[in-house]
C-alpha cells in the first residue's frame, strides 16, 4: 500500500533534527526527487532551519575541490563544528548518495558523527537542482549542521549559480593550465569572494597570482577578493584560507550583505519552484506538438508560436 | 530617432540571404540580445529556413574542439559545402563576434566567402542561450549554408542541451585525463553520436578506446556511437571522422530520427519562450520580495510562497 505523501513528514524531519544521519540521508533524497512526499517534509523543516554558515567550493575540473573541502572539513572540526557537505553535480542524473567519490571520501570521517557528506544530483527536482539545493541547505540546517559546505563543478552557469547561493563563495583555479583563468573569466569571477590558488607547488603559480591580481583589482565590488595559495594534499596554505574565509564572513554580518544574499537565496528558490510548475504544465500542453511542427516547416514564428503556447494557460502574449 | 521594432527587417533578412555577412552578423546580434527589435526578423526568416546540416561539437575544455572544428570546415569545404560555425559559449555573457578567437580562427578563412564564423554569449535573450541557438541556426539556413557547426563547452547542462540540438553530435574526449571520461558520464554520453579521442598520439589513447567502448556497449540506443581516433593538429583522422558523420546522416534520414530531432528542436525553442517569459513576469511580481523574506525567516514553506506568486498570474497552485 503506497504512504500518503504527509505520511510520518514530521516525525521524519523530527528524526534528522535529532541527528539521525539515515532520516537526514533520507529528506536530501526526497529533495533530489521532488516528488508529492517533499512538500510537507519542507514545510516541517522551515520552522527548524536556523542560519548555518554556508561556504560554496567551486572551480574547474581537477583544480583539487575535493581535497580542499576535505581540509576544510578537518579544520573546521578543529573547531568542535558539526560541519554538512554537498557536492553537487548538476549535470548527473544518478547519485542518491552513493556515489564511489563519497564513499572515498567518507573513509576520513566515517565515525565522526560531526561530519555528514552527501552527493546531489539532477534527478527531476520541479526547480531542478538550483531549487533543490536550498532546500537541501536548509534540511541540513535543520539538522544542526553550523557549517555547511557546497562543492560544485564550476564550468557551467548552473555551477556557478549553485556556488554562489552560499554565504561565501570560494572560486579554485590551478595554475599555469592554459583554461585555468577562463572558467574564471566567464561568471565564476564576478561570484568570487575568495581565491584560491590550488597545487601552487607548480612553478607556474606565481604568474597565475599576478593574473587573479590584475582581474580583482579591475572588480568594482565593495568586497576585494583576497588570493590564497594552498598545497591542499599536504594542508600547506589551509590555515590562511580559513583566516580568509573568516575575514569575509564577519564583512558579511557587518556589512548587511549576509541578510541580502539570505533574501536572495529565497527569492530564486522560490521563482524556481514557480517557474519549474509553469514549464511543467507548458511541455504537457497538448497544443505544443502541433505548434512546434508547424515552426519546424517555417509556417508560424516561433514568437507567434510562443504566444499561442502562454494562451493555453490564459497568459498573455509575448 | 530610435527606429520603429520592424524597421528594416525584410531588408536585412533579405541582404543575410543574399550573402551579406555583415546583415548575417547583425542578425545574430540580434538574436543574441533578443530585444523587441528580433521579432519582425524572426518572422521574415522563418520561411527561408532550408534543412542544413546542423553537427554538434562538445567537450571539455583543452579536448581540442577549435582544431577539429577547424579540420571540419576545412574537410565539407573540400566537398564545396558553404560551412557556418557557432562558437557558443553558455556561461559568456560577451562576444559580439569579436573574440579574439573568431579572430585568430578566421585567418584561415578570412578571404573564404564559403565560410562564416561567429561566438554567441548568453546576451539576455528571453528564453536564454538555448533558445537563440536554434534561432541563431536558421538565421545561417536562411543565408545558405548547407553545413552549419555548433561548438560548446560541455561540461554544464545548458552544454549538452545545445549539443544535443545537432543533428549528428560529436564528443571530444581526450586520452588519459583523469577527468575526460567524467564529462561522458555526466549527460553527454546520452547525447554523443561519434565519440572522438582527439590528441590520439598520448600514450593513454588505447585505454581511453577501450573505456568507451565498453561504455557504449552498455547503452541501450538504436545508434550506437562509433569511437573515431584523431589528432586534429595533423588532420589525422579527420577523413574517418567524416566517414562516421557521414554514416550517422545516412542513419538519420533512414531511420526518421532526423525528422523527429526538427520537431524536438522546434519544440524545445518554443516551450524556453514562453518559460523565458513567464519567469520574467514571475521575476518583476511585486509580491516576490515579501514571500522570500517570509521563506527566509522560516514562517512560510518554499511551496506555499510558489503557490502564491503562482496566483499572482492567475495561475492555479502546484
Amino acid at each position: 500500500m503506497p504512504e500518503a505523501p504527509g505520511a510520518g513528514a514530521d516525525a521524519l524531519v523530527e528524526r534528522a533534527h535529532g541527528g539521525d544521519f539515515r532520516a537526514l540521508a533520507r529528506v536530501i533524497s526526497l529533495i533530489e526527487d521532488g516528488g508529492p512526499r517533499l512538500r510537507p517534509v519542507l514545510k516541517e523543516l522551515a520552522p527548524l532551519a536556523a542560519g548555518a554558515r554556508v561556504v560554496g567550493l567551486t572551480g574547474s575540473p581537477g583544480a583539487g575541490k575535493s581535497t580542499v573541502t576535505g581540509a576544510l572539513v578537518k579544520a573546521f572540526r578543529e573547531r568542535g563544528e558539526r560541519v554538512g557537505v554537498l557536492a553537487v553535480d548538476p549535470s548527473s542524473p544518478f547519485t542518491g548518495g552513493a556515489l564511489l567519490g563519497d564513499r572515498v571520501r567518507m573513509q576520513d570521517h566515517a565515525t565522526d558523527p560531526g561530519v555528514f557528506i552527501r552527493s546531489m544530483g539532477n534527478r527531476g527536482h520541479l526547480g531542478g537542482i538550483s531549487a533543490a539545493v536550498p532546500q537541501a541547505i536548509r534540511a541540513l540546517e535543520a539538522a544542526r549542521f553550523g557549517v555547511i559546505l557546497v562543492e560544485t563543478v564550476g564550468v557551467g552557469q548552473d555551477e556557478v549559480e549553485i556556488a554562489s547561493m552560499a554565504d561565501t563563495t570560494a572560486v579554485l583555479v590551478v595554475p599555469g593550465m592554459g583554461d585555468s583563468v577562463q572558467p574564471a573569466k566567464a561568471g565564476v569571477m564576478e561570484v568570487a569572494d575568495v581565491l584560491v590558488v590550488n597545487k601552487a607547488d607548480r612553478p607556474e603559480t606565481q604568474q597565475t597570482v599576478r593574473d587573479l591580481r590584475t582581474m580583482v583589482a579591475l572588480a568594482s565590488s565593495a568586497w576585494k577578493a583576497p588570493i590564497v595559495t594552498t598545497v591542499a594534499t599536504g594542508g600547506e596554505g589551509i590555515g590562511e584560507l580559513m583566516r580568509q574565509l573568516d575575514r569575509h564572513w564577519d564583512w558579511l554580518s557587518h556589512s548587511g550583505e549576509r541578510e541580502r544574499r539570505r533574501l536572495a537565496r529565497a527569492r530564486d528558490e522560490v521563482l524556481e519552484l514557480a517557474v519549474g510548475a509553469v514549464d511543467g504544465r507548458l511541455a504537457r500542453a497538448a497544443e505544443l506538438a502541433g505548434l512546434a511542427a508547424r515552426v519546424a516547416d517555417g509556417g508560424l514564428g516561433p514568437y507567434e508560436a510562443a504566444d499561442e503556447l502562454l494562451a493555453t494557460l490564459g497568459l498573455p502574449p509575448l
